[in-house]
């Protein structure tokens, strides 16, 4: 129905290739360039992928005229500095997340997003699992009021990536490189999901992080460096709108690979979704007759669901890279109507805020700590 | 193989039911005598069970010769009195859970109970739950250190019974003679399921509270009144040991009418429990080959498991009121070996101080609360 | 509410003690006698279990005046005499299922049932599993009509309990004395389950069983001789009104103890039913909006539920022994009221006819053969 | 690492959109060419899926020398003429299921690709779901001998795409053009899937089949018309090594959607899959210790396991179009090795002989039927 929009991808990440497959799913992308400051990595990437352009520099990238759009994987400490340049060189901006490393940097990002946006350019933070169609099924019937007002929000990102004390010290386990550990790596993901599902932000906490092992061994092997970020992160939360949130992230959750589970409970009714069964939502709906009142396993694959329609036949599930595939069609979207694609940067910065008040929280002996303030 | 004890019952609330569904398993309890401060109260209930004596005061139950063990489910408030008299008239004592409103009431009891142990005089707290086959397999699991060391500790009881604002306001919901509301009622059980299956106990705590419905109907229907605990609670924890904990208790999560679960992650393992799967335990062993690593559902009704051997053949589940055979098995068994039993007033002490932990350090705006300090 | 009624045990068997202690749930039911061919075994059951009277032979428990009913827990070539013997002498009989070896032995008992029932003596066979709440509650639906015309029906019992080649010979294992093998003594549950729930009679079958191990240890140690029962038996069915069976009963599904498992797909919605979660029923309601339907997870502990009113407060699950505790409810309340129990023996007649139509088709090359025909 | 290989689609079924998915995600596929009888629905599907070009007839296609592959989903009816065709054409062949109608056209199509493997061209039938990696781990456990001699195998495939008696006379509905119903469209998937993880032949079947709407609206809205397929088929059947199968295909299983499952119990352990629960398998293993036996949720989405190291890290679920990426590479991989693909055209008629078993079964009163004989 609409043009193609060509891609450049900032950075050679494993990450990308979930958004290749994504793409590749989807009519409408072309993926025509990628960038890494190593140019020999770049074009080994681009060769292997059949990326028509490889790039020794990113700058490179944002000079392509051809190129509309970017998608930027890098390192998280990065991302403030290549996502300004990239909107304020006219490319379209899908970031992932967390958004930045710091409440000013995501602020930053903001504002560049709103002078954009302002110029027709778009800017969209990653957060992939909004596009999961059980997920989105879920907003709806809380949006529709399904669940009436809402109390309690449950949310948990467990992993186990790192329980080995000799998994090496990798970027994502630095502070100046990935701001937080699980905290912005995983419970990123479960504070924009609870945020976007109950339709209210997060106003204030009370958290403790722990880091189980405190040394690890350099990747290049030259002995043992600190961990200077949280392998676990759990809080409590209040809504604006007075519900109560509990949260946690952690990578030392051993048989929980990527178990992020989101549980809500409103006066009428409650809902429950885990990326581990990611095609179906439970659903407990209070106005059914007592006697027959239980949680609805649906299967969220309909011709009538939220993303479902546009795939398979009804009862044939999806994977994980079309949550990609998802994302990518809403900036398309959002870049074709003319508006703000969802999750915006704002709704990026409003992420970042929670994960401020945390690490905060935290550092004060788990004192209350308002988001923002 | 031992004789028969005669119980007695102070108070002819409704968990008796339970116990007297228990009591009827084993062959080694007979209850013979209920008071209530209202005479006809006791002889109805006395009647209508079979009980052979009704007394219109609890100190008649204490002067009775015969009776050798009192079981008491009289109000929290009431249970320091009452439990203390009984073990000074020189009979064994089953406490309902939490052992009392606070932390001094516990002490004394805790006290009392020593000073009854040097007299042969047995105490017990009434944490069913420790009871359930799959709970105490859970227990040996960690105890042979199956999970390693433990990293998190999840503990929640969900449940949803005064979720209508119409909801009279009983004794549970005023903290004069509830102490609190959701955190005693259903978080103790958490706590100590918790501390027990760890064998290590809180050392500090995070916490928030909330009443979501502030007044309340009066039962005797009045006008309204307001409510005086907790609808909600939730609290991040440490252990000594330096395991995390995550716990909630809430009587506003519907759908969850008796939402008891339990997760325990180490570094070699993990188990969960659930109470709506009472019979089952899942575990994932570390140990298993990575191929076919996965939690492993477990039916704990093999001979070879805690307290299954007792009851039917492989393969045939037990029910809730089982845990109270079992509370009264052990007891029996403590009483015939000379020990104290598990858990001990020693122990209710433990959960008590950190519900006062949780209480304080949500009135402090969540500030970090040690245990017992 | 009413008299208590005074049983005699034939038999000294295991399943007594479900019954024991499901009696020992009501308080209606008083076992005072137990008899064994082998009178100090009689003895020693009755000492164990605090049953007043011991007997050398069945004949004393049916002499015995004060005996008004009795359990038959027999080998099942022995439920023929006795149940008409004790329903001659006046006694309601409570018999285990299978109702009898043969279709003949099974007709002598429905007549001498018949004959009994003009006397108000009453007679039932021991299908427990009607008696679990989450059944009860199935039945209702489909008598309801919530599932419209029935399609299918899929019933299976599988369990693991001689897959050692080594376990003996029991009684079980021969036919003389169990007329079958899983077939009788785990699939006519499945048959009388299906029936019960549909509301319809099994129609014609086409079967085949098999003996997997031939030979096995006697248990007395003196070598080993013929397996002549089956195994394993699966047949397909049509039910008189035209919905599809499908059935298996087998012995040899390792990692399946008592899997008892019942689905019933109706043009209007769906239930299924297992006794490896006996509180629960799954229910799909094709009434529901097309996009939020799915099988509702259903604890059926309400006060509104089956059987479950009797127990607990919502939310706390039962176990197997409660299914006969049900089902001696139901017989006694039968008796008052003057009226015939179900199951009575015309449906363990029922389900006798469908065995031997099974053995027939399968000894004629899976023929299809026509049900009491 | 090899070259890509072009294809080209006879016919522009529905079906074609999951395998240009599938290929989609697959670097060595590229779909250049489509035909339909109606030349302009081809060139409408060219045009909309960017094909580059559109044919009028399969002859166009085979007649392409580009073209290097093919795929055949058109109805079933054509399947032997096309695809024998095209393997003449030395076109490699990739042939939707059911192979074909009868046993006579599946048994020619084997030759055909045994006389085209002597050239070099291959041939594979589109049993997909063989190509699910919790399927492909499932049989390399049992290859393995990880769950000792085969006693059951269990598959059915439940849908319920017809249950309403106003859904069309498709031609999937009639007989000339499908072959069979529920039969050959749902239950070769469960036969092949069950012949292919037990390693082994169904040596003989008694069936019965039915069609529970008998007359349905034509498509062109001109009345009714008969249907001449059963709508679910049932049968139980022994494999040639002495395991026992129970299978069942139906399109009136109301609220199974595409409800395909299979287990497999062995003398050493048992496995589970569903459709549903694509990435997941269950698997019980004898040789766990007692205490803790139960099945294994295993979620396949490891690095080790099959086909998931090539695609997203551990613990990202991947959905049904996957099933035919790995359907294709498999493919390309036979070609490339110069050796016959699985499930190849001979596996076909193995399905092929025990659908047509099942078909002269039910026809003969389920009379016990040998397959091949």
């Amino acid at each position: 129905m609409s043009a193609t929009v060509s891609w450049g991808f900032l950075s050679t990440a494993n990450i990308n290739d979930e958004l290749l497959a994504g793409a590749a799913e989807s009519d409408r992308v072309d993926v025509i360039a990628v960038a890494s400051r190593d140019g020999a990595r770049a074009e080994a990437y681009a060769r292997e992928r059949g990326i028509e352009r490889a790039y020794g520099s990113y700058d490179e990238v944002l000079a392509d005229p051809d190129v509309e759009a970017v998608y930027i994987s890098l390192p998280n400490s990065l991302h403030v500095e290549w996502s300004i340049r990239a909107l304020e060189a006219g490319k379209h901006v899908l970031c992932e997340k967390p958004l930045a490393n710091t409440v000013e940097e995501a602020r930053a990002m903001a504002a560049a997003a709103e002078r954009a946006a302002a110029r027709g350019v778009r800017a969209m933070v990653g957060f992939n699992f909004r596009r999961v169609p059980a997920v989105a099924l879920a907003r709806q019937l809380i949006a529709d009021g399904r669940l009436g007002t809402i109390r309690h929000v449950r949310a948990a990102y467990l992993a186990s990536h790192v329980t080995d004390p000799e998994f090496p010290l990798v970027w994502r386990l630095q502070a100046e490189q990935a701001g937080s550990g699980a905290l912005g790596d995983l419970g990123a993901h479960a504070i924009d999901l609870a945020q976007y599902l109950v339709g209210d932000r997060i106003a204030g906490v009370s958290a403790l992080t722990e880091t189980f092992i405190r040394e690890r061994p350099l990747p290049d092997g030259s002995g043992r460096g600190p961990v200077s970020v949280d392998d676990a992160a759990l809080f409590v939360a209040r809504f604006g709108g007075g519900a109560l949130g509990n949260f946690e992230a952690t990578r030392f959750a051993t048989g929980r690979t990527e178990g992020l589970r989101v549980e809500v409970n409103g006066a009428g009714g409650s809902l429950v979704w885990e990326l581990d069964s990611l095609n179906h939502l439970l659903f407990f709906d209070g106005a059914d007759e007592p006697a027959t009142q239980g949680f609805r396993r649906i299967q969220v694959t309909r011709a009538e669901h939220p993303y479902a329609g546009a795939w398979w036949p009804d009862g044939h599930t999806i994977g994980y890279e079309h949550t990609f595939t998802h994302e990518i069609r809403d900036l398309l979207v959002a870049i074709d109507d003319g508006r703000e694609p969802e999750p915006s940067f704002a709704d990026g910065l409003a992420v970042q805020q929670v994960l401020d008040a945390v690490l905060r929280s935290a550092a004060a002996g788990s004192a209350w700590t308002e988001v923002g303030a």
